[in-house]
Protein backbone atom coordinates (compact mmCIF):
# COMPACT_ATOMS: atom_id res chain seq x y z
CA UNK A 1 0.00 0.00 0.00
CA UNK A 2 1.47 3.30 -1.12
CA UNK A 3 1.00 6.70 0.24
CA UNK A 4 0.75 8.43 -3.07
CA UNK A 5 -3.17 8.86 -4.53
CA UNK A 6 -3.59 7.10 -7.77
CA UNK A 7 -6.21 7.12 -10.79
CA UNK A 8 -7.72 4.10 -10.75
CA UNK A 9 -9.99 4.30 -13.24
CA UNK A 10 -12.00 6.84 -15.58
CA UNK A 11 -15.59 5.73 -15.73
CA UNK A 12 -17.00 6.70 -18.99
CA UNK A 13 -21.04 6.28 -19.97
CA UNK A 14 -22.05 4.97 -23.24
CA UNK A 15 -24.70 4.40 -25.04
CA UNK A 16 -23.66 1.76 -27.18
CA UNK A 17 -20.66 -0.79 -25.82
CA UNK A 18 -19.90 -2.07 -29.53
CA UNK A 19 -20.06 1.18 -31.04
CA UNK A 20 -17.31 2.51 -28.13
CA UNK A 21 -15.30 -0.26 -28.05
CA UNK A 22 -14.04 0.14 -31.62
CA UNK A 23 -12.09 2.92 -31.15
CA UNK A 24 -10.05 1.53 -28.37
CA UNK A 25 -9.67 -1.59 -30.27
CA UNK A 26 -9.18 -0.45 -33.78
CA UNK A 27 -7.40 2.71 -33.08
CA UNK A 28 -5.33 2.05 -29.61
CA UNK A 29 -5.26 -2.16 -30.20
CA UNK A 30 -6.99 -3.13 -26.60
CA UNK A 31 -8.56 -5.97 -25.71
CA UNK A 32 -11.19 -5.38 -23.02
CA UNK A 33 -11.85 -7.44 -19.96
CA UNK A 34 -14.99 -9.56 -19.49
CA UNK A 35 -18.39 -7.32 -18.55
CA UNK A 36 -19.15 -7.58 -15.45
CA UNK A 37 -22.44 -6.26 -13.89
CA UNK A 38 -22.86 -3.49 -10.78
CA UNK A 39 -25.36 -1.08 -9.84
CA UNK A 40 -27.49 -1.85 -12.82
CA UNK A 41 -24.48 -1.07 -15.10
CA UNK A 42 -22.83 -2.95 -17.71
CA UNK A 43 -18.82 -2.41 -17.07
CA UNK A 44 -16.06 -3.25 -19.49
CA UNK A 45 -12.82 -2.65 -18.66
CA UNK A 46 -10.30 -1.49 -21.11
CA UNK A 47 -6.47 -2.33 -19.81
CA UNK A 48 -4.06 0.36 -19.94
CA UNK A 49 -1.55 -0.84 -18.04
CA UNK A 50 -2.10 1.68 -15.49
CA UNK A 51 -5.59 3.25 -14.74
CA UNK A 52 -7.67 1.65 -17.24
CA UNK A 53 -10.95 3.24 -18.76
CA UNK A 54 -14.33 1.56 -17.23
CA UNK A 55 -16.98 1.92 -20.53
CA UNK A 56 -20.38 2.16 -18.55
CA UNK A 57 -23.48 0.71 -20.39
CA UNK A 58 -26.83 0.97 -18.67
CA UNK A 59 -28.54 -2.58 -18.13
CA UNK A 60 -31.61 -0.77 -16.72
CA UNK A 61 -34.00 2.43 -18.05
CA UNK A 62 -34.19 4.07 -15.20
CA UNK A 63 -30.35 3.55 -13.35
CA UNK A 64 -27.63 6.18 -12.60
CA UNK A 65 -26.06 5.56 -16.01
CA UNK A 66 -29.35 5.63 -17.59
CA UNK A 67 -30.29 9.23 -15.77
CA UNK A 68 -27.09 10.57 -16.39
CA UNK A 69 -26.98 9.71 -20.35
CA UNK A 70 -30.76 11.22 -20.58
CA UNK A 71 -29.11 14.68 -19.29
CA UNK A 72 -25.45 14.66 -20.16
CA UNK A 73 -25.09 11.99 -23.21
CA UNK A 74 -22.69 10.34 -23.31
CA UNK A 75 -19.06 10.93 -21.74
CA UNK A 76 -16.83 11.26 -18.59
CA UNK A 77 -19.32 10.02 -15.88
CA UNK A 78 -16.65 10.35 -13.25
CA UNK A 79 -13.09 9.81 -12.21
CA UNK A 80 -11.55 6.76 -9.75
CA UNK A 81 -8.88 7.79 -7.67
CA UNK A 82 -6.97 5.23 -5.37
CA UNK A 83 -6.39 6.46 -1.84
CA UNK A 84 -4.77 4.54 1.24
CA UNK A 85 -6.76 4.89 4.16
CA UNK A 86 -10.55 5.52 2.75
CA UNK A 87 -11.73 6.44 5.80
CA UNK A 88 -9.52 9.27 6.01
CA UNK A 89 -10.04 10.67 3.13
CA UNK A 90 -13.50 11.04 3.78
CA UNK A 91 -13.01 12.65 7.07
CA UNK A 92 -11.01 15.34 5.46
CA UNK A 93 -13.76 15.40 3.02
CA UNK A 94 -16.62 15.99 5.52
CA UNK A 95 -14.18 18.48 7.33
CA UNK A 96 -13.30 20.36 4.27
CA UNK A 97 -17.25 20.53 3.37
CA UNK A 98 -17.40 18.62 0.51
CA UNK A 99 -20.19 17.05 -0.63
CA UNK A 100 -20.34 13.04 -0.11
CA UNK A 101 -22.69 10.81 -1.94
CA UNK A 102 -22.02 7.75 0.07
CA UNK A 103 -21.13 8.82 3.90
CA UNK A 104 -20.07 5.34 3.94
CA UNK A 105 -18.00 2.82 2.12
CA UNK A 106 -19.70 0.40 0.45
CA UNK A 107 -18.76 -2.40 -2.96
CA UNK A 108 -18.18 -1.36 -6.07
CA UNK A 109 -17.04 -3.02 -9.13
CA UNK A 110 -14.62 -5.59 -8.69
CA UNK A 111 -15.15 -6.33 -4.82
CA UNK A 112 -13.78 -2.71 -3.94
CA UNK A 113 -14.73 -0.61 -1.28
CA UNK A 114 -15.77 2.55 -2.76
CA UNK A 115 -17.37 5.67 -2.17
CA UNK A 116 -18.77 9.04 -3.95
CA UNK A 117 -18.03 12.64 -3.54
CA UNK A 118 -20.55 14.72 -5.07
CA UNK A 119 -19.60 16.93 -8.17
CA UNK A 120 -21.04 20.15 -7.06
CA UNK A 121 -18.23 20.07 -4.47
CA UNK A 122 -15.56 19.29 -7.22
CA UNK A 123 -15.06 21.62 -9.99
CA UNK A 124 -17.55 19.46 -11.87
CA UNK A 125 -16.52 15.84 -11.20
CA UNK A 126 -18.06 13.01 -9.52
CA UNK A 127 -15.57 11.16 -7.55
CA UNK A 128 -15.11 7.71 -6.60
CA UNK A 129 -12.81 6.96 -3.71
CA UNK A 130 -11.27 3.62 -3.64
CA UNK A 131 -9.20 1.75 -0.62
CA UNK A 132 -5.48 0.84 -2.04
CA UNK A 133 -5.61 -2.72 -1.08
CA UNK B 1 9.00 3.47 -26.02
CA UNK B 2 6.27 0.70 -25.62
CA UNK B 3 3.92 -0.76 -28.08
CA UNK B 4 1.44 -0.39 -24.97
CA UNK B 5 -0.75 2.87 -25.19
CA UNK B 6 -1.22 4.04 -22.03
CA UNK B 7 -3.55 7.28 -20.51
CA UNK B 8 -1.11 10.27 -20.21
CA UNK B 9 -3.46 12.87 -18.81
CA UNK B 10 -6.58 14.15 -17.73
CA UNK B 11 -7.76 17.43 -19.00
CA UNK B 12 -10.31 19.19 -16.34
CA UNK B 13 -11.97 22.22 -17.44
CA UNK B 14 -11.85 24.90 -13.84
CA UNK B 15 -13.74 27.92 -13.54
CA UNK B 16 -11.26 28.95 -10.57
CA UNK B 17 -7.59 27.38 -10.22
CA UNK B 18 -7.23 27.95 -6.48
CA UNK B 19 -11.09 26.78 -5.35
CA UNK B 20 -10.05 23.20 -7.48
CA UNK B 21 -7.14 23.08 -6.11
CA UNK B 22 -7.99 22.29 -2.38
CA UNK B 23 -9.76 18.92 -2.95
CA UNK B 24 -6.27 17.76 -4.76
CA UNK B 25 -4.40 19.60 -1.75
CA UNK B 26 -6.38 19.20 1.31
CA UNK B 27 -8.26 15.42 0.69
CA UNK B 28 -5.48 13.64 -1.86
CA UNK B 29 -2.18 15.24 -0.50
CA UNK B 30 -0.67 16.29 -3.70
CA UNK B 31 1.34 19.28 -4.68
CA UNK B 32 0.67 20.71 -7.66
CA UNK B 33 3.40 21.46 -10.26
CA UNK B 34 3.91 25.33 -11.43
CA UNK B 35 1.18 26.48 -14.30
CA UNK B 36 2.08 26.73 -17.78
CA UNK B 37 0.57 28.63 -20.22
CA UNK B 38 -0.75 26.90 -23.49
CA UNK B 39 -2.96 27.27 -25.94
CA UNK B 40 -4.74 31.07 -24.57
CA UNK B 41 -5.20 28.31 -21.46
CA UNK B 42 -3.17 28.20 -17.57
CA UNK B 43 -2.42 24.40 -17.04
CA UNK B 44 -1.80 23.05 -13.72
CA UNK B 45 -0.43 19.66 -13.45
CA UNK B 46 -1.09 17.38 -10.58
CA UNK B 47 1.13 14.59 -10.35
CA UNK B 48 -0.75 10.92 -9.60
CA UNK B 49 3.20 9.54 -10.65
CA UNK B 50 1.36 7.82 -13.55
CA UNK B 51 -1.23 9.63 -15.17
CA UNK B 52 -1.90 13.27 -13.82
CA UNK B 53 -4.60 15.50 -13.85
CA UNK B 54 -4.07 18.91 -15.91
CA UNK B 55 -6.58 21.34 -14.38
CA UNK B 56 -7.20 23.98 -17.38
CA UNK B 57 -8.14 27.77 -16.78
CA UNK B 58 -9.01 29.90 -19.60
CA UNK B 59 -6.65 33.01 -19.82
CA UNK B 60 -8.46 34.69 -22.44
CA UNK B 61 -12.68 35.40 -22.18
CA UNK B 62 -12.24 33.48 -26.00
CA UNK B 63 -10.22 30.36 -25.97
CA UNK B 64 -11.22 26.82 -26.30
CA UNK B 65 -11.62 26.65 -22.46
CA UNK B 66 -13.91 29.55 -22.27
CA UNK B 67 -15.90 28.07 -24.69
CA UNK B 68 -16.32 25.19 -22.79
CA UNK B 69 -16.94 26.51 -19.77
CA UNK B 70 -19.59 28.48 -21.16
CA UNK B 71 -21.33 25.72 -23.12
CA UNK B 72 -20.74 22.67 -20.67
CA UNK B 73 -19.41 24.31 -17.27
CA UNK B 74 -16.42 22.98 -15.00
CA UNK B 75 -15.58 19.41 -15.80
CA UNK B 76 -13.81 16.78 -17.58
CA UNK B 77 -12.21 18.92 -20.77
CA UNK B 78 -10.47 15.75 -22.31
CA UNK B 79 -8.50 12.84 -22.01
CA UNK B 80 -4.81 12.06 -22.97
CA UNK B 81 -3.41 8.66 -24.70
CA UNK B 82 0.28 8.11 -25.02
CA UNK B 83 0.65 6.18 -28.09
CA UNK B 84 3.86 4.52 -29.68
CA UNK B 85 3.35 5.89 -33.34
CA UNK B 86 0.99 9.07 -33.39
CA UNK B 87 1.54 9.15 -36.98
CA UNK B 88 0.18 5.34 -37.24
CA UNK B 89 -2.54 6.35 -35.04
CA UNK B 90 -3.69 9.30 -36.98
CA UNK B 91 -3.56 7.21 -40.01
CA UNK B 92 -5.82 4.55 -38.11
CA UNK B 93 -8.17 6.87 -37.12
CA UNK B 94 -8.97 8.23 -40.52
CA UNK B 95 -9.21 5.10 -41.93
CA UNK B 96 -11.59 4.25 -39.39
CA UNK B 97 -13.78 7.37 -40.00
CA UNK B 98 -12.47 9.14 -36.87
CA UNK B 99 -13.00 13.02 -37.52
CA UNK B 100 -10.09 14.35 -36.56
CA UNK B 101 -9.13 18.14 -34.71
CA UNK B 102 -6.02 17.98 -36.03
CA UNK B 103 -5.42 16.79 -38.91
CA UNK B 104 -1.30 16.69 -38.38
CA UNK B 105 0.58 16.88 -35.02
CA UNK B 106 1.46 19.57 -33.60
CA UNK B 107 3.25 20.89 -30.22
CA UNK B 108 1.19 20.77 -26.83
CA UNK B 109 1.94 21.45 -23.06
CA UNK B 110 5.43 20.64 -22.18
CA UNK B 111 6.52 20.59 -25.96
CA UNK B 112 5.14 17.24 -26.61
CA UNK B 113 3.65 16.26 -30.41
CA UNK B 114 -0.04 15.91 -30.16
CA UNK B 115 -3.29 15.64 -32.22
CA UNK B 116 -7.16 16.00 -31.28
CA UNK B 117 -9.78 13.34 -32.15
CA UNK B 118 -13.29 14.89 -32.19
CA UNK B 119 -15.76 13.87 -29.81
CA UNK B 120 -18.36 13.36 -31.91
CA UNK B 121 -16.77 10.36 -33.77
CA UNK B 122 -15.49 8.89 -29.88
CA UNK B 123 -18.68 8.36 -27.61
CA UNK B 124 -18.78 12.05 -26.80
CA UNK B 125 -14.87 12.40 -25.23
CA UNK B 126 -12.24 14.99 -26.54
CA UNK B 127 -9.73 13.02 -27.43
CA UNK B 128 -6.09 13.75 -27.37
CA UNK B 129 -3.43 11.28 -28.73
CA UNK B 130 0.13 12.25 -27.55
CA UNK B 131 3.45 10.51 -28.97
CA UNK B 132 5.26 8.34 -26.63
CA UNK B 133 8.89 9.77 -26.28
Amino acid sequence: MSDQPRIAHIGVAVENLADALAFYRDVLGLVPLAPEAVDGATIVSLPFGGPDIELLASATPDGPIARFLAKRGPGIHHLCYEVPDLEAALRRCREGGYRLVDETPRTGAHGRRIAFVHPKSTAGILIELTQAR
